[in-house]
């Protein structure tokens, strides 16, 4: 039992299901644990907005407010959007649910693969920006970044396999340390800005290599658009919530919302007013810090927190993955696994395969945070979309009350998200893109399919119908290479099943089937010795002969085959034994009509 | 039956047991299949004489000539001795059964470990200088050469996997080729040199690096008894020969003794004549064969040849190494499964390790020549000793015919190359022999260890003394986890076993155990059913508590758990059903008194 002593250890003793309900979240802590996602991405989106403007050089860079501003707006828009989408779905509101409930099956099946697809990237590109963090105040570090970035999959996989309420709690003070700071570093640069302190730096030059084009823009809008990735978050995780759980999940989204805008407006003024230019080798926001703080104490806290709340903002994906996978598999469109809990009460299956994908992710785009980007946003907005306008369908149809309000909230929120997708999928489609759009299609045959196999295999088994089971013609055969303890134990076991057993030997050497048939006399328990010949040496022809012409026999013959198998005392005493029984196993394995039957002779 | 298509194809038809004796080689075919080994190591032997004098210099190559003709001397003397082995063991006399024989088990597994060594050594130090070979012709190839060497073993292997005669038909031509166009070389460049043709080319310049003492003309002499490795293989295939199997062997290694001084010995001289001095990027041979023939057709004929003969060498090893296993095999001292012939007549599992370890060691020394060199004589050189030893002890106990004169000869054989041995194991321990004097105790220990452990098997299968197999208590129980068609065919199955059978359910959800038990008046032909409850879900632990207490209900009880698994049509679909079936028979295999049963229900 010594496995189960490890599992324990990093996952803890198993929990009983009637402990399930008081799993539940405070707000505070339901923030942290749902909006570490959306506000880690304030650690990257002004980046990447700027590493697309500076192709045009560091003029470019001022049209960096004006894109922060309708960023702001954005998600605004979908806050507003999803606060509707929270008081229609109490019971969890994420996208699968919502648009298979109002738009029908194959829409929601669009919007689960989009989602399964971001899941696996919020882990991939959380993490690997948050060791950029790291290695953005310790370059040493920046060689062994793929090594750091699947140890932090690994640790986050672990805490979350061990269950929710745990992870609340060890989640919200590196939140609310990253809200503190980083509002701290806000704060001071502001006011340093406005005391009217030292110049800010000079400008480097850079080599332009675009014209400043409204294409550009776009494409600056779109990578900036990440900042979004993550506030669906909260209404995905409503029955998470303590109760009242819609109204608490309102207000914990309200405030997520503020939160986001407020910083990510911060960042982006400031590195706009402090002339940050973006460096592949340090993050724009260690680069802010170094100039706000100048460098000291203060800064390598800004960067150990960055560091923290990107790791942990992973975490909101082990979160919703394995629940949307759950649904999924509930629903029958991907395989059942999904749908049952692990003995700490979550979805261990999920949990396993988001962390294995992520890493993967990982490992094939070097750990690089700019890389996976554009894989990223199509998916987040697509769901997006397909959620809002499953809203408006919704209010339209039920006319439930405020509906005539509340349909065009989810509206526009519905047409912003989608203009935005499309500037997203087009701008960005050469650059990686292109392998979301590929890729949600085949998830979703595939969903299909497995459907399909799920609904056939029912209808075989079903009992509709049914006269039970056909009667049974049972012939036992004991397969021996020589007449020991083992085998005589074996035949004594086949007497037991049946009263007409057969023993079958392969006859590779003549001299040897002759001292066989004299200890069979003194040692076979009076079972019928069937010696078959082999010319060409093999083992298993004749006997597969042997158990076809059986089969021949009857419709309802079935061949129950009895192989004697020693058991060493030590694993690597395996090796020194023929694995004949392994043998006969693998070529008889789902063969119709035929049953084998192991029988251990344990050595000591 | 499609694999059984792609090995006819690779392998060629199964041979009847009765086709065995046809398999035997005639002197020339002889010569061709056990001298490849001998022969090709003319092409480095010399280098790595050279190799080794250079670091003192150029003028220090001239010790090439003395060295050489000492190492001409040390091959008449061991041919010679090991013309008396065939003459005392006509039936194939390796090294480990001549020492067995004469000096007792534990120098014959000294001789074993040291042989099977060297076999793996051979191919891969065969193939690495055969790659060598055409990457000095072809230098785009250099990139290449691990992968090319890996191939040509896999090719040797399936060669061998087809059986021996046809080896020894396919190994003939190059063997004749080689030596043909060898001694070509060798006359038309000893012709120039005395006819006083034009100058040899002037000498580099090179670093030295050591100065010339007697330590360093000593391991030059070491790295040149490389050409002796192979010799041995004639005496090893006594039976392979055809009738009188002893009188053609000796005549065949008399042929193959001239022969190799013949070539070692104008090699060594034509490369001093002509200054060639050894160079990493070319072999010594390439070299030699450009000046004598000044590039040209010749010379990529001399290149090809020599590949295809240290290629073909490693053939040697993939005749001696199958042979050797099953001797140990048959003696009880590694796996039994190498003491079995494949379909084709030959020793299959032997065969695929050595190609399977030859392969692994190139991979292992970057396809690198020298860097394997100094692990392989010693070996070699170990088991000359032995077996010479072992001769000499035999001629003095039994006094037969010629035994006067017969032992000194041996006894010369045994002391030259006992001495060799040390000068081999002193100059070349730290460059790489070390790991062949580790190894070696090793695979002792690991060879007495396994023969314990069969006999200590044999022990306890024994029928001496043996009372008959104690009577059995079946318990059949079938683990259900719903009820449909699947399950009442194993309900079925499971009552044509015993008459008392029981169903067990685990109950992970009460609701579901409710309509269970409804379908089970209907369907559950008779059989009660059993359920556990499971508050932490798991599905394993209470089942196997029950399973443990039925066990401990008496002494000779033996639990028969029937599983129904659904066998899905396409593989793949395995993968959408839960692995329960996977994980009870995990848990409970080799557990003592347990025996599971699959029962397969074949979905369309």
């Amino acid at each position: 039992m010594k496995l189960s002593a490890v599992k324990k250890l990093f996952v803890g003793s198993p929990l009983a299901t009637a402990q399930a309900r008081h799993e539940r979240l405070s707000k505070p802590s339901a923030l942290a644990v749902f909006s570490s996602d959306a506000l880690s991405s304030v650690a990257y989106a002004t980046e990447e907005i700027l590493l697309v403007l500076i192709l045009a050089g560091t003029a470019a860079l001022t049209f960096s407010i004006p894109i922060g501003i309708a960023i702001a707006v954005l998600i605004a828009v979908v806050v507003s959007s999803y606060r509707q989408t929270i008081l229609a779905y109490p019971q969890g509101g994420g996208a699968y649910i919502v648009t298979k409930d109002n738009l029908g099956t194959l829409p929601s099946l669009v919007s689960a693969g989009a989602l399964l697809i971001d899941y696996v990237l919020t882990v991939a590109v959380s993490v690997a920006a948050g060791v950029a963090a790291i290695t953005s105040a310790f370059p040493s570090l920046y060689d062994y970044r793929i090594l750091l970035g699947v140890l932090f999959i690994a640790g986050i996989a672990t805490v979350n396999l061990r269950g929710l309420r745990e992870s609340g709690n060890l989640f919200a003070l590196p939140t609310y340390l990253f809200v503190a700071s980083f509002s701290g570093m806000l704060v001071y640069g502001f006011v340093r800005w406005f005391a009217g302190g030292e110049a800010p730096p000079p400008v480097a030059e850079v080599t332009v290599t675009h014209d400043l084009t409204i294409f550009l823009v776009l494409r600056a809008f779109a990578s900036g658009c990440a900042a979004l990735t993550g506030v669906e978050a909260v209404s995905d995780g409503v029955p998470a919530f303590r109760p009242p759980e819609a109204r608490n999940a309102r207000v914990v989204l309200a405030w997520l919302g503020l939160i986001l805008i407020g910083l990510f407006m911060g960042i982006t003024f400031l590195a706009r007013h402090y002339h940050v230019v973006p460096r592949l080798e340090e993050t724009v926001v260690s680069q802010l810090a170094r100039i706000v703080f100048g460098g000291g104490l203060l800064y390598y806290e800004i960067q150990v927190v960055t560091m923290f709340i990107l790791v942990f903002a992973a975490n909101t994906a082990f979160a919703d993955f394995p629940r949307l996978a759950y649904f999924l598999a509930r629903d029958g469109f991907i395989p059942r696994q999904f749908g049952t809990r692990g003995d700490r009460l979550v979805f261990s299956n999920g949990i396993l395969i988001l962390g294995g994908l992520a890493a993967l992710l990982l490992l094939l785009f070097g750990g690089a945070t700019h890389a996976l980007i554009p894989l990223y946003a199509v998916g987040v907005f697509l769901s997006f979309t397909l959620s809002q306008t499953s809203m408006v369908r919704r209010w339209i149809s039920r006319r439930e009350e405020g509906w005539r309000w509340r349909w065009p909230l989810n509206a526009l929120g519905a047409g912003t998200t989608g203009l935005v997708m499309l500037v997203i999928a087009v701008t960005k489609f050469s650059h990686g893109a292109w392998m979301v759009v590929l890729l949600i299609p085949l998830l979703v045959a595939l969903f299909l399919m497995i459907r399909r196999h799920y609904a056939d295999v029912a209808h075989q088994l079903s009992l509709d119908n049914y006269g039970g089971p056909p009667p049974i013609d049972l012939t036992v055969l004991v397969l021996v290479g020589d007449l020991h303890r083992g085998v005589a134990a074996a035949l004594r076991y086949a007497q037991a099943l049946s009263t007409s057993v057969k023993a079958v030997y392969v006859e590779l050497d003549p001299e040897r089937t002759q001292k066989l048939e004299e200890k069979w006399g003194k040692f076979g328990l009076g079972v019928p010795l069937v010696v078959l010949t082999s010319p060409y040496r093999s083992l298993l022809t004749p006997f597969l002969d042997y158990v076809n012409h059986l089969l021949a026999l009857g419709e309802n013959h079935v061949v129950t085959i009895v192989i004697p198998e020693f058991v060493p005392a030590r694993w690597w005493q395996h090796l020194l034994h023929n694995q004949t029984a392994l043998l006969i196993k693998g070529a008889l394995l789902f063969r119709k009509g035929v049953v084998v039957v192991d029988v251990p002779f344990h050595l000591r």
